[in-house]
């Protein structure tokens, strides 16, 4: 079946910078899963930075919430840092769109941290690359 | 900036049936959450059917367990049945990938499960529509 008026991806060479979401949310690591958990749902994200001393010192999913707490049957009262992540996956203000899937595709992540100057100014989610090809096929759906 | 090469989407008048997910992951009533979070993990899957007396009774997602659990402090020693959704939200294996997209887009979904004569015969989530995208994304970059 071919499509004659289906819409195209993004170029894969643009710059990540414009996907970038700036405003990060974050918890602090002495904070209880729970409270994470709390903040996920009130900014309906998936994924939290860890903050400790004004440093980014983790990063949290919800999948690492469901692996290593409610599929151990613990209550989630223990400290955010008892279960972040500490290696801080980033790639720079400067990559492109196909850097960012080419990294998130090797290390099997959803989430990328973005830098500047050795700063984390951002974050990238494989949900938003896939979000922006969602509104154009909602809009070619609308269209028709 | 204007892409020469990039991949074409799906065409959205294209059957859904082929997109349909025939193993259905399901998890009994009266299991607890726990229990519901370690078969999520073990099947890397985000959603289970709920099953009581060879029926299936509900649908659990992995954002129920952060919100009805996680987020309230709760050990997830639960039954299932108290946090699961009842309403099951279905498409007919007819419908073609358009309707199953404004559905989601509706009902503000990522999972509809698919009936075929009155009995549901498998699951489709937007993960599975996007991942075809996706994969057709690393061919055109593996391709350069």
């Amino acid at each position: 079946m071919m499509s004659k008026a289906a819409p195209k991806f993004y170029d894969v060479d643009m710059p990540i910078r414009s996907f970038v979401t700036k405003r990060l949310i974050g918890v602090k690591s002495e904070s209880s899963v729970q409270e994470a958990a709390e903040k996920m749902v009130e900014f309906s994200t998936g994924s939290l930075i860890v903050i400790e001393d004004d440093e980014v010192i983790g990063f949290l999913t919800d999948g690492d919430i469901k692996k290593k707490v409610v599929a151990k049957g613990l209550k989630p009262d223990m400290p955010v840092k008892e279960i972040m992540v500490e290696e801080l996956i980033t790639a720079d203000i400067s990559s492109d769109i196909k850097d960012v899937l080419e990294l998130m595709a090797e290390k099997n992540i959803q989430h990328v941290l973005i830098e500047e100057n050795d700063d984390i100014v951002g974050i990238v989610t494989f949900r938003d690359l896939i979000d922006i090809e969602r509104q154009k096929l909602e809009t070619y759906i609308s269209r028709e």
